[in-house]
């Protein structure tokens, strides 16, 4: 039901563009737009109501039955080859395809598919067409995404609570410790390698846990999430072990204001451009601007970097519904550093708050 | 030293293919010829004794100086781009760049890059040279991968001692258990999702770990591996819950002596489709051929599946210090199956027997 709205409105996009049908190869859009998650697949979608076909290899004969039971399967070894042929006895003239995912060589084999069959058939670079309709997440997105912050959050409050952030632990363990507890809370996986970075290690935005132990007066900043039917949460917090310094107190105070900042900008139609300033000057105007490397932000979704980016050089504007994290930092080299950071729904309507799916508290933690 | 012994060999294979450059753009290759790990990097090797040049984003400035320090490194974020009229203005006029890599977009970017500069520049198909480089492994490669299979190895002896596999447990909290011994033995991480199959799911191939309960007189199939700095190990043990059944020890030691017949098949210069028909002909003869669907083995390194593929469809022969592994298996559906796997050495000379690397026993093992 919720896929074939989505193969509607590509058919929507397929149309505009004046092609007749798209040739989808890229895993996880063949995944958005069918329900299929095999790890072999492609679809072809027409811009009429002919019904999509999904080809895929004998593995997955019974997977795709089952997981997307409306669509045509063709068991086909060589299935993008196989479904651009098909188009084209099917009456396609122009057939779009992802030139972004397809390479060079299968590019080559496509059109050598073609050409033994019509010469006025014409492949059209199509790229990211998929990518921007799923910028917008829809209602059963939107669930999905909150189940896997959700699992976060308690996964982190499980790890506080147990007082799993302790001096004379190693980042290793931490992480481990904080994994295991998110597949105790329903995620099927970790979402991407969690970040524990401790001491001077929290100045390195994406540092790789170490046997490094945690010590009395450090920050650890802690940045992770969990994956729940295919969704990626995201979310960063930094806690400082024992009494904070008067930096660490500063440069937190600092980050959080930026990072209140950048989420009271999350408007629909903002410019993102905007957005990435309204948390970036709060950091500037005290005298962090040079520790603030990275974007503030990015789409978050079936995968972990998605549309739309949020930064200095970002062009567009946020749409209604998408979900985004807002994550600023400061990070004093050899010293230590802080990131805060949410994933949040952006408002459909102008003056609404975003809907904040990480709930675990922001305040400084002294622990 | 080792990387650079690896880029003298492809700048053999380059000037072989009358090329006077080649850009490599996989990841993969990237880390084998330059032990460079971030996820961002480009690298071009000259046919000649040029140094190579690596380019990555400022994120890994200090990483790749560490990683890489014999290369000359360019921190551009639109890396290949620059490297190719870096490449153009050093005087290449042919450079070879891996089609089966580069995206049509990524293509076009590249062409339009070397427009501006010279007409005269050719960028040409070189899919899988360094593919087919890293099908033999070196002496280095070998030790990480040996190390790889032992952490496995003792993983899985854990597992069994402290009675991990036992009625009443999920698929999925043997799975847990077993990831996270592998990483008290050394592994960065699991080398792919494990397999935990029990009763009748043992007869899925690739089944994923689910909240099946294990059950007295079940099967229990385990796939798995260990990443250690980037290599894979791949193995597979199935054992039997309580005293067997006559079907599960009847089809135990068919896949038994298929797996001992494929091991004996591996043969510097052997043919790959005679190394699979050699344990499949066990498995025919004794009446499974129909239950055995998928190939015998695979090359393994820094990805879990790489060349040489053998299978019966396979072309080419096996090389002296190829890594490979030894997997078939009966499959009853809605009953049960046994799959039993090793990853081995290819000897340097005829008549040499491969080096075990993966050393869990192998006799019917009733818990």
């Amino acid at each position: 039901m919720t896929h074939s709205s989505r193969r509607a409105r590509l058919s929507a996009e397929i149309c505009a563009a004046d092609l007749d049908a798209m040739l989808v190869t890229d895993l996880i859009n063949v995944r958005y737009l069918s329900g299929f998650t095999g790890s072999a697949g492609a679809l072809l979608v027409y811009a009429d109501d002919r019904p999509a076909v999904l080809a895929t290899d004998g593995r997955y004969r019974t997977q795709a039955a089952r997981q997307a039971p409306d669509l045509q399967v063709a068991i086909e070894r060589s299935g993008p080859r196989h479904l651009v042929t098909q188009a084209a006895a099917a009456g396609a003239r122009r057939i779009g395809f992802e030139a972004h995912v397809v390479t060079v060589d299968g590019f080559d084999a496509l059109s050598a598919a073609l050409c033994g069959v019509d010469d006025a058939v014409e492949l059209v670079r199509a790229s990211n067409t998929v990518e921007a309709l799923r910028e917008v997440k829809d209602a059963g997105e939107v669930a999905l995404l909150r189940l896997a912050c959700e699992a976060a959050d308690a996964a982190l409050s499980d790890l506080v609570e147990r007082g799993g952030l302790r001096p004379g632990r190693t980042e290793r363990e931490v992480r481990r410790e904080l994994e295991a507890l998110m597949l105790d809370h329903g995620a099927e996986a970790a979402s991407f390698e969690t970040i524990v970075a401790a001491g001077p290690n929290s100045a390195i935005p994406h540092h790789r846990p170490t046997d490094a132990v945690l010590a009395a007066g450090d920050f650890v900043k802690i940045d992770f999430g969990a994956l729940v039917a295919g969704y990626h949460s995201d979310m960063t917090r930094t806690f400082v072990l024992g009494p904070p310094a008067d930096w660490q107190r500063e440069i937190y105070q600092v980050v959080r204001a930026a990072q209140r900042a950048g989420r009271e900008a999350l408007q629909p139609g903002a410019d993102l451009r905007a957005v990435d300033a309204a948390a970036r000057t709060v950091i500037a105007e005290a005298g962090y601007a040079e520790t603030f490397g990275h974007g503030l932000g990015h789409g978050v979704g079936l995968r972990i970097h998605e549309a739309p980016g949020i930064n200095a050089a970002a062009d567009g504007t946020l749409l209604a519904g998408a979900v985004v994290t807002v994550e600023p930092g400061v990070y004093l080299a050899d010293r230590g550093g802080v990131r805060i950071e949410d994933t949040l729904v952006v408002a459909d309507t102008a003056g609404q708050a975003p809907d904040l799916l990480t709930r675990f508290p922001k305040e400084l933690t002294i622990l």
